[in-house]
């Protein structure tokens, strides 16, 4: 099959790789129809690997068509279209079953596309571990653009929100318009904030959020005209949407007392300089953490479908998977708008 | 001064009646700009008084002008601008520091227009006990209908919601679809519901409903037409906003499994027959109660100020205090599209 | 295999009954060391059956020995020694996986010892459906008897506190003190009580109470003692653990203003009197409903591991099963102390 | 009268001071009668004062008898027995309103004992502002020295377990061992913890959380051991009762996955080495931030009535205001088993 590999920096293929087969009972193997680049995606295209690896298959966002199904996999069948869950969770342990699945306790399964131990879904078949768990029918009424887009961006963005205790009548502040911040800001309002000031460095990523109903403000000035515009009293709650130590920092500095911050990119810094004080002095509460996708469909799929979430609207580009190295280059160079790639079969 | 008077059955006078003074330390006098005629209005204009008073002065929903303050009233001074809570509370006991200022231990202080304990609101000044608790500047940029709303009928309505432990993505249901009935379906799109059904057997209420993003149903019908939409899980949050034992019931009925019904209306039946069975099948969490109104200024007025919440759009009528009697005959006869009708000054 | 079948009213006898099999591939087969008689299986002794079978096994609380495992129960092995659930659950639809397993929207499944559906636990042998998901093996730690306890009676008094919306500091008042009123009483220390009174009729039964805490008080002067020393504040939290309308009536009685009322025991009543005036001026919350017992296992296994509660106290018989039909009656008459009768193998 | 008075490092000495008197109209004056000193009076000990003053009075606990009442202050009289809450607030501010008194927006009133702002409590009479809600009546059933541990060191303790998280069967774990460390094990057990490991560098505070049915550990084997008790899932709320960057990062390191930190010990560091990697790796909360001590007592009153907290065992000397100057080198010293040390009039 084709499939595109991962071979140092700024160096992802398509070429031609082995076909996925059934390995354990739960398995599932699904055939792509479409698959999204995530922002994490450009980590490993800058060479920032998670695994010492070259070779192997990269991505982590699908949606496709079950071809088969191993013996333990009795809720699935072929034919069946799914969207995969990017967190693979056993299904079993305390982590799994207190909604924890990005922390499962029986992690051998992986994570697609970081390395060898588990595959990733930027290729014309994927296989799935524990496929009942980690799938789902595309739910009746939803696209399979929508579909892939819950398979990790929206309900990371959700996440994000809930983390950040976003409540009724609360201030908002979203740090980064690309996709996931921008779904933050939709998540924000159905969570009944009632204002949400976006913060992003490109003037066309601050117009979709405006476009949104958010207060959109460029981040050099954002701390002061919000304590104007709250009075002193800033963000309630933050949603930190880059991964960066300086976004970070600025989530921190705008948010009000008894704030919450919650980071939803991912960072790893082992030396991040947290502001004790700072955080001291407005009683705040500081999150982090990856998501448990399939754990927020149940909420999520119902807001779609009645039309209160619109993940599909941020998908800039379509272009099938043979094409996948221009998709990272224009990604990755933001060219024509590129805001979130898809890759079709 | 002018006020309204009962008299008894469908005998609200507009008459000539002694000028409220200070009685107490805390107290302060508000010379009425707007009073709102409630639907609990509506039982004492039938006779069902709450006291067996007579003459006394009705109403409990007003906004206005401070004109003289008590020496304990240390926060509000002539001139201001202020919006008078229904909830009368004394600011000390345990219920109110708890958040149950309609449950005051000190209830002496009484609730306006329902004897001669504590006059109403119908009138060209008020005298309204712990001032400062009681009574909150209107907010900078709502106007003043938007702020007669605040003293009753939207944390009303908003708290009916929350009772309902309505949450994101789930389904709402909403029996009665009077001014309260329709402020409960806007907050429980803040509050995140995916959709709302909505019922009343009036087609221009439902109409309303529907405008407003709701899925409006005739009560004939509703439980099968939900069946049928919910594939049998019927509502997760159910807001009953009439305060009839029939209405209480359907509520009961169209709640799902794990579902919650709170009534909104003032339903005081002895004897009201309860379903166990029914209840225990779906473990169904009830709830009833007044709302503690000044308690829900905080999260209410940005919605407000924001346009997430338009309580204004309720009001079909205003006319001067001076036709109050026609004002309560039309609304009670749903004459001319009555739905809200606020007395002006 | 020997067997306790109802034939009619008090009419429980020990025979020999067909062994059971696999019927399905998630099916277990238990060989049973230790069944309780729960106060709901006295419900069925009087006749009132839930179905109109006869001949049928009793039963729904056991501990015991896997033998037999379907294709997909693939967590199970023989000689596992498992604690069995009393809610019997698919794992897989809305219900089961939001945690109201009680309500398992595909209930073919059925209730053990209610009918030939499903056949009791009172028996040798036990067929276990979805056998994965509805057993646990016996936490480590844990003696048989505290595991046999954990099948039913404590995740049922456990629950009935959470829906009490017990909270720290709080005021609790438990109506009747049967084994799970007893651990209700217990539960609700854990849960932060400050004090918790406990209701029954029976002289000895408050003693018990009283020696774990609590401050007992018979029913026909519990309401006015607790209005003394409660200042008139009566209850944050009632926990009814009787099921009868009488002690459901008295816990809407003693309940304080913004109080829960959480009933455990079952009651189908379908006109029960709710007195909405007494309900709505206290602001009350109601509830009820059938516990899904193994979602509270992971919360209170460490709970009876670390000494912190000790169901097992409230055993005070184990017979062998041949001897049910002495047991059933010596549970019938209260003979002897009987409180929680055991039955073994 | 007699005050303690800081002059700089290690130099607080008693002395001649002037009588406080009325300022604010909501102000009232209270003779003290019993005075704590605090962990974080040391560090003023130390020298690191929080203002430029010297001579100022220090401490911030206390209570006593009220001797004068500002005109705003109808709720206390002169006789009157108080205990002070070490938050000062003006009850009227968002901050306040909303449960974070610690941030009063108004922040002019200050705390006491950290410059000649507001003056502190060791002293033979206080001015308290607004006294009113920054104290209360000693209740009924409580000793002078329960009603002291309730100006600051119980309910931060209290709080800091809140902001953990703690909830019922969970495991916790406490960092430091000192009065509110110690009364942290107490009330985590109140939450519902099923076992609570405390770390502490001194044997004798690991023998009285021991005492308490903690598991004392050493915090150099902690981390391994506690790996070892918990098979690896460690604790799921952390509180850290010292304010120190080392027991912070010991506190990061122990959580588990999904687990919380709360800090309570005051720490200003600018420039913490927060490891974002091993925080997004366990997706952990972390919180810090000051009590709002009179928001608690509402919680803590009955369970210290009812025996269920008993703070004032950590009181290990109480001396005469006269002799603090060496209480203060005690403390410092550990001398004699120093805990808790409380000042009299």
């Amino acid at each position: 099959m084709k499939a595109l590999l991962y071979y140092g920096p700024r160096d992802i293929r398509c070429e031609t790789f082995a076909d996925p087969g059934l390995r354990d009972p739960g398995d599932i193997i699904v055939r792509m129809e479409k698959s999204g680049i995530c922002g994490s995606d450009l980590h490993i295209y800058h060479g920032q690997g998670f695994s010492p690896d070259l070779g192997y298959c990269v991505g982590h966002e699908a949606v496709g068509e079950v071809v088969e199904v191993g013996a333990a996999a009795s809720r699935r069948k072929p034919g069946d279209n799914v969207m995969i869950s990017a967190a693979v969770g056993c299904a079993r342990c305390r982590a799994c079953l207190g909604g924890h699945v990005a922390r499962c306790e029986n992690g051998q399964a992986g994570c697609y596309g970081l390395g060898h131990a588990l595959e990733g879904c930027q290729a014309e078949a994927i296989r799935v571990p524990h496929g009942d768990f980690n799938t789902a029918l595309i739910p009746e009424g939803l696209s399979a653009d929508q579909a892939l887009m819950l398979t990790d961006n929206l309900p990371t963005a959700y996440y994000g929100c809930l983390n950040a205790e976003i409540h009724p009548g609360g201030t908002v502040a979203v740090v980064g318009l690309g996709p996931i911040g921008l779904m933050a800001v939709e998540c924000a309002f159905v969570l009944g904030a009632s204002r949400v000031f976006a913060l992003d460095l490109v003037p066309e990523r601050r117009a979709r959020a405006a476009a949104m109903g958010a207060i959109a403000l460029d981040p050099a000035s954002a701390a002061a005209e919000m304590r104007e515009a709250t009075r002193g009293r800033m963000a309630d709650s933050v949603v930190e949407a880059v991964g960066a130590d300086a976004t970070i920092a600025v989530g921190l500095q705008i948010a009000g007392v008894g704030g919450t911050v919650s980071a939803i990119g991912v960072n790893l810094t082992p030396d991040f300089k947290f502001h004790m004080g700072l955080a001291f002095s407005k009683n705040l509460t500081f999150r982090i953490g990856g998501c448990s996708v399939q754990c927020h469909w149940p909420e999520l799929v119902p807001l779609i479908r009645e039309g209160r979430l619109h993940p599909e609207r941020v998908i800039s580009h379509q272009m099938p998977l043979s094409e996948g190295e221009s998709a990272y280059r224009m990604f990755d160079a933001r060219a024509d708008g590129a805001l979130k790639m898809v890759l079709t079969a």
